[in-house]
């Protein structure tokens, strides 16, 4: 899909990226683009000028550059370390839902330190993908100009981080994780309940990602029911809670405004984004995306929630 | 709630009535009136003159039927035997979704044989509830008068009754079963590739429950997102896919038509009306039911899909 193109990132994203080995029941790729990074800046950039925070090794390839690079990605705030990259490896159960990590190698990862490039700092729209909670707060606090900053988790930081992870939370707009995460961040088992003690803790919203089943905004406004694309043929599910962030935060910031419809536009807009995601390994799918076949897809989706 | 009072049975509905213990975390209930057909006719008489066609036992309490009488469900398909009622036991996990059958005593249900009372014959609405696929189809054929037919069905038939389930199958309009049970049922793990093989099996609609996460409509025309209304106060999962499915055709019933817009309007009625049901044991919630209360559910449950 062509990117967009204008001058300056209007949402920027700090996250993993490395490379990934993928098996499934029918396929088994080595080497692929992977992290969190990947997926969720070219999920935001179908709608905004994007910017990534990572690093990688000296074994990445300058293809997997290039590759981002044609999605308008501002890749300034990549850090280009001595050492090897990320590297995951991972094996999907028949069901594609439960996987097996084979492999986890942090490589220059081990040592990240964000920072943002100047270029970035007055950007309104934040991601901060899943990493470390110390780091997104050492990187937010050079973000001055954000206007709207999401939180990715996962449940290691709940597990080893949570004091870290919970000063993150005090000071984000929006938190999202899934439903096992948000049960182990809170304690409780109803989703209503822990999106309720999530909002205690200090974001306006909680985004509650389901998988196959969709997501759950939850605001002192009230609840919004996001519906899941019903993907037909999932190839690899890897990244699609990334795709679906960045996508969001993508259409927020091309919105310019965070309402409540706009809130649940870029919901929907995400489901659709995430839905092609995962209908190819890596980056495959996005390569072959037009901003109409999005919006057909959006448009599926909204007829089949209408009543 | 107040019951229809119209004369003649709009929809009836075969399935189990018995006695339940249910345990749960936090409670430890004997005694109650359970087993499908309760629940599926208490949840359609809130909206059409409803059947209930089942056995009873010699110990069946008188109360029981007083209850049921008292929401206006024609009791005349219900067999008096001597011996002993139908008795199931069960656990819940902790996480209310998993449970451990403790007992299982079929008493006079094992030697079931439907009869439909000649007033119930041409009743246009007939919801065939979990039983032996024989006995519905049994049933199924003394329905003169039947105009559209649904079928419920259990992991338990699909396994020891499939061709039999299958002739039942193909003379229905619409099969509801869960999403564990489509899957098993069809072999194929995508929800949208199960409902597919279904409808070639014969109906013109299947709806794929999904519990806590909703319920796909799917037809020839297309997938419909059924939403289920996000429950705070979960007491006891019992029988909600029965008032579901009773609610629903209830619904349709009342309307008297079966189009696309008037399928979705029922199924998220019943979403409101199963989601009523499990805040209690057995009917205790369903017996402190207004419309309004309905009504206020159904319009939160629109919101919170609307874009």
């Amino acid at each position: 899909m062509k990117q967009i193109d204008s001058s300056a990132v209007k949402v920027w994203m700090v996250g993993s990226i490395g490379i990934d080995d993928i098996q499934t029941r029918t396929a088994d790729r080595k080497n692929l683009m992977g992290g969190s990074l990947p997926y969720g800046t070219v999920a935001s950039s179908f709608s905004a000028k994007t910017g990534a925070v990572g690093v990688v090794g000296s074994d990445f390839p300058v293809a997997f550059d290039k590759r981002l690079q044609s999605f308008g990605i501002d890749l300034q705030g990549i850090q280009r370390k001595t050492g090897p990259t990320f590297r995951w490896a991972c094996k999907y159960d028949d069901n594609m839902i439960e996987r097996t990590t084979l492999l986890t190698e942090l490589g220059v990862f081990a040592e990240f330190m964000p920072e943002l490039p100047a270029s970035f700092r007055h950007a309104p729209y934040v991601l901060l993908g899943n990493i470390q909670p110390e780091l997104q707060l050492h990187v937010l606090k050079q973000a001055v100009g954000a206007r709207f900053v999401a939180l990715d988790t996962m449940n290691l930081w709940i597990e080893i981080a949570q004091p870290a992870l919970r000063k993150v939370i005090r000071r984000v707009d929006l938190v999202t994780l899934n439903d096992g995460e948000a049960r182990m961040l809170t304690g409780k088992w109803n989703l209503c309940a822990c999106a309720e003690t999530i909002l205690k803790m200090g974001p306006k919203f909680v985004v509650i990602k389901k998988g196959e089943h969709g997501a759950l905004l939850v605001s002192h406004k009230g609840i919004f029911i996001v519906p899941a694309y019903p993907v037909r043929k999932l190839v690899d599910p890897t990244g699609a809670g990334d795709s679906y962030a960045g996508a969001f935060m993508g259409y927020l910031a091309r919105a310019g405004r965070v309402t409540d419809g706009v809130m649940r536009e870029a919901l929907i807009f995400a489901s659709a984004v995430a839905s092609f995601g995962v209908e190819g390994f890596s980056l495959d799918r996005f390569e072959r995306l037009s901003s109409a076949d999005i919006k057909t897809r959006v448009d599926e989706l909204k007829r089949m929630v209408a009543i």
